[in-house]
């Protein structure tokens, strides 16, 4: 539905670095044609940003077309997918030249990286928003869901936890970070978070479930127990906490973010008893820690956070009501 | 994304007939899984809807959840494809539950038809839009393509051309209809157009080349004729034009719709000279015309506009300068 001045858009985004095998028809027709290689199956998700909901209406269109691919690509990592292709329906209030070419460098730097082929989308006129469709491969019957969880799986994260909504803070002059090297650390880790798509793949035979935590987690975790009808015990001495975090805010602040901050875009993920030394293996040479967290059980126990092997209660700021300060 | 009362739109979403076997995982976990079946090619589109731009703010809503899909249908019918998964990312300004319950049981109601299956999406708030990402299946190497056609092949047309912009301009009031037959007629001919997913699974094996019939007849045979390299004679005598939109405008303003007013979704197509006779057999039985409207010719004559054999010049809103009026 593109058209007059709208056509120029289709320009910036239409550019391959090398075509994909399976891709038989890209951009240019009614459809995109593509090719499923046998014995894989396609994981397929779909994820809307709206400037001033999902992103700061300032952000750099640089950061913003890294972040925007990042975020869906941490879809299909937990999952364990390969990915391949993506569809990008952008709405923008006008045409931007400068905005267009550093949001579509830094889109396709991404995309070229990780071997993906641009399949087609739409550019309308409206206030700034975009809806990716990102499509990957998994081979049959591997893929990572978040229902596979049993009592006595072992929970892991990816990463560390909470940097994320520090360096939104920061962004937004909630926080002070006075080290410029900590500062720049959270920062980056909102506006550029890692897609674990390696992760995602190694976990593919070792892991029970998993889910990317996107809202904080607290609120993921709690999908997977629903999903696969288990509880959980969650050690916070044990959660993952960078340096940076640790040193620029209050440890209460810093449970807070780690537990419901959002926009971490680590995995959390279950792992049998059993597989647990083939993980070290599989994760170890990724340059990613991987921590365990606590363990599943039965539902009946629900979601139970822990200090030193008791139980203590955490409001959703992360306020350790019960715990000595 | 959805949090807070936006969670509860999920709902009206989460409804499904009856599970397509392709279908692994739908939605409820990060990506959706599913399987293409083996010698079938993946067909994607992706649309994006704005509110006052592709529709009119004040559409009934029944009426906006059937097109959304009905125009991305049309995509699909373009390439030949058989219909199978949708994913719908919605904008919404806020919770207007009859609304909802309005739009989504209008748009079940067409996937149903079509045996189609809604594998994911996201629902965000802010100004009214939407994007659709169609999925479809068609046997491998048996797509239409814009690229296929050649000099000598035959043009053709499903249904009537122009309707759809005159039951715009009957909504926009800036057309006046006194017969109540024609002016509903014309009307749902712009709110609920019928996808031709028959007709373009018809022509598989038949049709040089195909594009659906969105912008207008002029804007989208361009397409073929760029994608194939090819020119092409249209005989403006031949055009389909609809009882009602003859009864009801001047034939100047009908041509003029019917080339260039958007918005038909009907398929132009073209076809070897050796499978016309086959044309009759696969298109005959499905109760929609198909109009031979011209013929391919050399590249170098572009696109030519004729009446009774003889070249004619007719600007974009469809006036024939040369011809009597």
């Amino acid at each position: 539905m593109a058209c007059g001045e709208f056509s120029l858009i289709a320009r910036y985004f239409d550019r391959v670095r090398r075509a994909r095998a399976d891709v038989d028809t890209g951009i240019g027709d009614d459809c995109a044609l593509l090719t499923v290689p046998d014995k894989q199956q396609l994981a397929i998700s779909t994820d809307t940003l709206v400037s001033g909901i999902h992103f700061l209406a300032d952000i750099d269109p640089a950061d913003l077309g890294y972040k925007a691919l990042a975020v869906n690509l941490s879809d299909l990592a937990a999952m364990g997918a390969d990915p391949a292709w993506l569809t990008l329906a952008l709405t923008l209030p006008g045409v931007d030249e400068p905005w267009l070419e550093a949001f579509s460098d830094s889109l396709f730097e991404l995309l070229n990286y990780y071997d993906m082929q641009l399949i087609g989308g739409d550019t309308t006129r409206g206030p700034l928003s975009m809806t990716l469709g990102i499509h990957g491969l998994i081979p049959a019957g591997r893929a990572l869901t978040r229902s596979g969880a049993k009592p006595g799986d072992w929970i892991y994260v990816t990463g560390t936890l909470g940097d994320s909504a520090a360096g939104l803070a920061v962004l937004q002059q909630r926080l002070t970070v006075n080290d410029k090297a900590a500062r720049d650390y959270l920062v980056q880790r909102h506006l550029r978070p890692t897609p674990r798509i390696l992760q995602g793949q190694g976990l593919r035979d070792l892991a029970s479930s998993a889910i990317d935590l996107s809202d904080g987690l607290a609120s993921d975790l709690g999908h997977i127990l629903t999903a696969s009808q288990c509880g959980a015990r969650i050690d916070l001495e044990a959660l993952p906490l960078s340096a940076a975090l640790r040193e620029s805010v209050p440890p209460a602040q810093a449970l807070g973010w780690a537990l419901s901050g959002g926009e971490d875009y680590e995995l959390c993920f279950t792992v049998p008893e059993l597989n647990r030394g083939a993980l070290d293996v599989a994760l170890g040479h990724l340059g990613v820690a991987f921590t365990c967290i606590g363990q599943m059980c039965a539902p009946s126990d629900g979601l139970v956070y822990t200090r030193h092997g008791e139980p203590v209660t955490v409001d959703e700021k992360g306020y350790d009501h019960f715990a000595a300060r």
